[in-house]
């Protein structure tokens, strides 16, 4: 499965503990790859800051993994072309967020990717992508694939 | 742990399998049950139509229980009371919804609840409430608390 | 079939004459059962303030009766649990209204339990339940019943 | 009574059953005139697509006939003129739709002509022209005229 | 006089004193009744979180009470049942409410009940509700009832 | 304390009695008198028609008095002078308006001025005037004056 | 100059003189003949209630009229393309209303009709029809033609 | 008759002659006079750069003249304090423009004024305020008053 | 091939050749003409300026033609009908536009008509014309009919 | 002429085929290269996913090429800075889109690119290209250049 | 110069200095003079709290100054009286900010006199007019006033 | 201190001079070099077209600079990630702008990056960047840093 984190998630947990948490990016990646170790499966992580190189990884997706795991961040609210490349990819994806984003500005709680993906999980931390990852590798898992993902 | 269903989820599984599954609410619930006694936790599973109830539960949560998971269904959208209760009862609190409500109407894109809850999961059948319990119980073990929730 | 009045229909004929006439429920009721019975059918009246026990009738309608009318009164503007609920049970059903809805104030002018219900009758005082009862005797009697619904 | 069918409903029958079902506009006549015989009442029918020819025959209704049956399909959203054409006359005039206009698109929502009817009839097909005039004579035999209309 | 308290009043002074603060409800219940005995007054409160409930107390008003004071709470900014039922019975009533609703979230700046009660009072704490009470008592011994209503 | 009285509220009395009652300003101002000596106090009160002179005032305040009461009147929706200068002297300050400006046009029902005060008081007449003196004396006295406020 | 009265204007005088005085069209028409001849001036008065045919006068105008005296009527709020043709031919035009628009419902409030003309008159009954044939001729006399329209 | 001129109207012809013409205000006012004396009338034409002030004219005019002629300029879309002195003092009021208000920008399409006025007139430059005399004249002259001005 | 040309399109070439260009409709017909010749298809060509008589057309094209293209000028931004009559005589058709309608008022960016079209095509002048024939007729010959059509 | 392919267009035909057709970027860059060639022209093709690239090509156009062929894809509904890069460059510029974008969601009916283009088509599927490009190189040849491209 | 402080603006440094700075009006005042006096300026400096004194002011400009530095605080926001003074008088001026006021609340985000100023400063505390009166010298003094200040 | 130029400024003073003035960017760039020099400080200026590339610059003036000063141009009105770039590193910064965006286009009002900068200036053109430096220059030598930033 490929993680994609979205712009300025490199900085985390060194800026705006407040909001992000203080754990950095390179302690979540390491817990998504013992938590897909443990039920077999395996991720690749990466992050941009770049809209056009998102979509790169997400076209590349579509011959080296099977499934997407996606934390567009602020791209979430302004990126049609990050949700036509999820739609075009037609891999299972699921959307996190760290933060609960339907408790911060107005302009946060619209996400224009979230109807392109199997399912939305946001407000837990780091814990949103342990929790996105497990319903992904559940997913994939599943003899039902088709019928689940649009319940 | 107080598991609330809202509005029309006792007719789960025998109607519109196409949009919520064809799990029944008793299925949903065993599964949350054995997945609380596997991580040491106990549900209890309360399904209910009426907002006036779902407020009543909420504020009897406060003294017997010690967090609440609620998928409040048609209320997410409409209901400004329930939002106030959970917000005074002042208990950790997960939304959960079995459809991608950003893939539906309009008017379910937009959860007044959302906001005071620590995060929501949206999308995934019904895994939603698997991880959403998993998210609660692993918050309520964690030393954290605080600042966790606001990031 | 299964009629509902929604809420402050207990007051009708009593209240507000100039806008909603001065004819009583009981007499709308009575009217009801004896075209019902001239055509063959039958029909049992409920009126109720709550929107979750307009919904669990709904839920009952679905093993007990083959049709609806409802008049969802004010939660004709509020309610989704309610649009819900006769979406799930998929029983015919028709909306009916006392009063023009579309002339009064802005926010009656949107019904969100139309867009679920086989057609809407609004502005005949208590005639409007008269043909909204007969429209749907017609329909459980009519051999084509999904391909007219939709026309 | 006058009877009037607005744009694009010559071609009922023949294109879209899906959306208007395969019932003729000559057969809907026919029925209707046959309602009329049977209350003791007469109908002239009329189809116009010109929207200044649907005022025009208004109009004349104010003297030729006591009532207006009127299906202003497309016109219904977007016609003032025909909105202000009758309430000048100050006709018992009653508004139907074949189809469920609430459950279409946005735009289609909204009817200029429901504020100034008596009532409206939408979604039961060629059933609703049956009501809506069942509907209007009921009225113009009724001895309360003014009172029932406001209600 | 009948005093209504809405939903999650009952939590009042035991939870979020920061808003509402830390009176709780039984003291204003009975800070009403002193102030009515004192005016020659009788006052009944009671709370209720269920909309269904709240608006037949309205309709019991009707004939056992000459007043309603009404905190809707959450309500005032969703329910049109609840206006519904205040226009229909007919009786003076007063909306207060504890917080300054216009210093809070967008969503709690419109009340859909205010149109139809006699005034509004808000902001004071529980000392709204002893204005209201006053303002009513007043009123209901005015001998010009009407005329001073719409001023 | 200081009253101040908006535009054309100089006219009062003389003027559109439907709306705003046959009472004029002086004995409204005299009965403020007897009410705040009543009650230990004293008030002075003015009148005035332009936006700039109201600011003064309300700036006057700030040395010379320890509350304000204020009916903004028009300017209650177009001016976010007058709600500077009240947030900038941070004296208490109480609005009130005569008639209920929740029942009237749609661009009378949002107060740029509410979110400043401690409360609003709308629809009681001459009394709404009564009562904010009330609310204002009785809070200057009170011990706990800023928790008070904000609830 | 060209006179042309928009739709439901032949009904003048004979239907609702509440809004519309009780003036019929003709006695309009003999004035504007009459104040076009006291000043020099021809009239040709035309009314239609398409718009399509509206739209071919204004054509016409072009070679046979120096100006153009309109009331638009309802078409004023959902014409572009009586608007396009105004603003085609380039004739001078005045826009004529006999009711106060602004004070009637919202969607009267806005003229498509009005930004393409040199000039709005509208409340004053039949003599808005009166002033504004004054201000045409009196444009078409002026020396200043182009720089006045503007202004 | 009283003549307002509101905010800037003193640069009249001195400045932006593009949009407002070369004509100074002292000349608009001897037009007026000289009108006004050929109909037997007075005009008294005063310009002020201050709401508070145009409020007190106002208000002065209920006592020492018959009739308002007002351009609000830029308070036209910002003063609902005009708005109501107008309404209060309940005299007849004509509105003129010099500009062609809807050809401008958006927040100059809508009048607050204009609903309590007679009539309006807008875009014939300093002829705008001859024909709005001439109007309010003939009004004030005409038997009917009443039932014209609402037509 | 009916080629339709909307209202005011008869002048074109006659008035406003700044936004319409210098061409004539009749040399624009002749060039479609040739266009259609050098393909081997047929064109008719007509003009209208009323709604209804564009809505008779498209009816009659159902049997008479075998692809419409139309330039619905202003009609395209206000007519429900004229789009419904594309819709309902299921013909291929291509709406084009002299002009670049984004360009110019924000009224005219909206087309209710481009969603029932193959396709659109607007702001090349009278190439536009030529353009949208020549895909109307490549699609005619092309085997693929409805699939190309949807893309 | 440089023809540039915005995001996710590399995918083009390996991916929803039901809504961009099954033809590759390829094919269709072949295809303009041969009708280039026919008309004494060529093209250069680029694709690219990054908004910011794409700019960058804008740029470069304004030296190497004398005009621009331009799907912006998402971008087309979110990127100011693409319109002010097209803007900036000032070269006849024709925006295509593969379908019918009006057909389409409601966040892709507004294009914030075609403004500033000379003109736009889409919804011919690959057809959309060749006539873009059509119209670009008649455009070139013409005489006209300037006036021909506002109109 | 003429710089104008607009209302509420006399109390700075007196209150709410969390949001104004704790810097006086008078030091304001005294340091612009210091650096108009070292480029070789002057400036003279007046404070006001109504709407019409400031644009009596801004009116006495045009003879008395050769530019204008004004911070209309609450008016800028308002007032399309002050706009057209400033529009009219066609001195160059300079709107400054003491606060953020894209950081504050919604109605603070849109300034009416913006596009009638050179150019805008905000957020920079007393910095604000500092820059700004630089600015404005700066421009009095370049040899190319016009082209400058459009860009 | 980092200086940012975002979209297309690198065609500053070869394109559009109407609206952007004819001034390159590497004269301004000497100009800030030099400005800064005088007040003992040092710039790197950077020019990206790029969203993603000038996020990344931003991270890294964390470490490389004390402030930044950034003309995001287009990505103003677009970009929420660069928003949450500025506000992560948390280093002062400052906006500006050459045009004055608040009198172009609608889209162009309002800046999503404002709220997180110290402050913008913007309509000066080179000068609006001179002041900006100036302002930041100053503000990182006072002594005051956060008290002044937010007043």
């Amino acid at each position: 499965m490929l993680v994609i984190h979205g712009p300025n998630l490199n900085l985390l947990g060194q800026r705006e503990p407040g909001i992000y948490g203080d754990v950095r990016l390179e302690a979540i990646d390491t817990g998504l790859a013992s938590i897909a170790a443990s039920l077999g499966g395996l991720v690749e992580c990466r992050q941009g800051n770049s809209e056009g190189q998102i979509i790169d990884w997400i076209h590349e997706a579509m011959h080296d993994f099977d499934g997407i795991l996606i934390n567009p961040a602020a791209y979430s609210h302004t990126s049609i072309a990050i949700r036509d490349a999820i739609a075009a990819v037609a891999l299972p994806a699921v959307e996190v967020h760290l933060s609960n984003i339907f408790a911060r500005e107005e302009f946060r709680h619209r996400s224009l990717v979230s109807a392109v993906c199997m399912g939305t999980i946001s407000g837990f931390g780091p814990t949103s992508y342990a929790l996105g990852l497990r319903a992904l590798i559940e997913y994939l898992k599943s003899p039902e694939h088709e019928t689940t993902r649009s319940s």
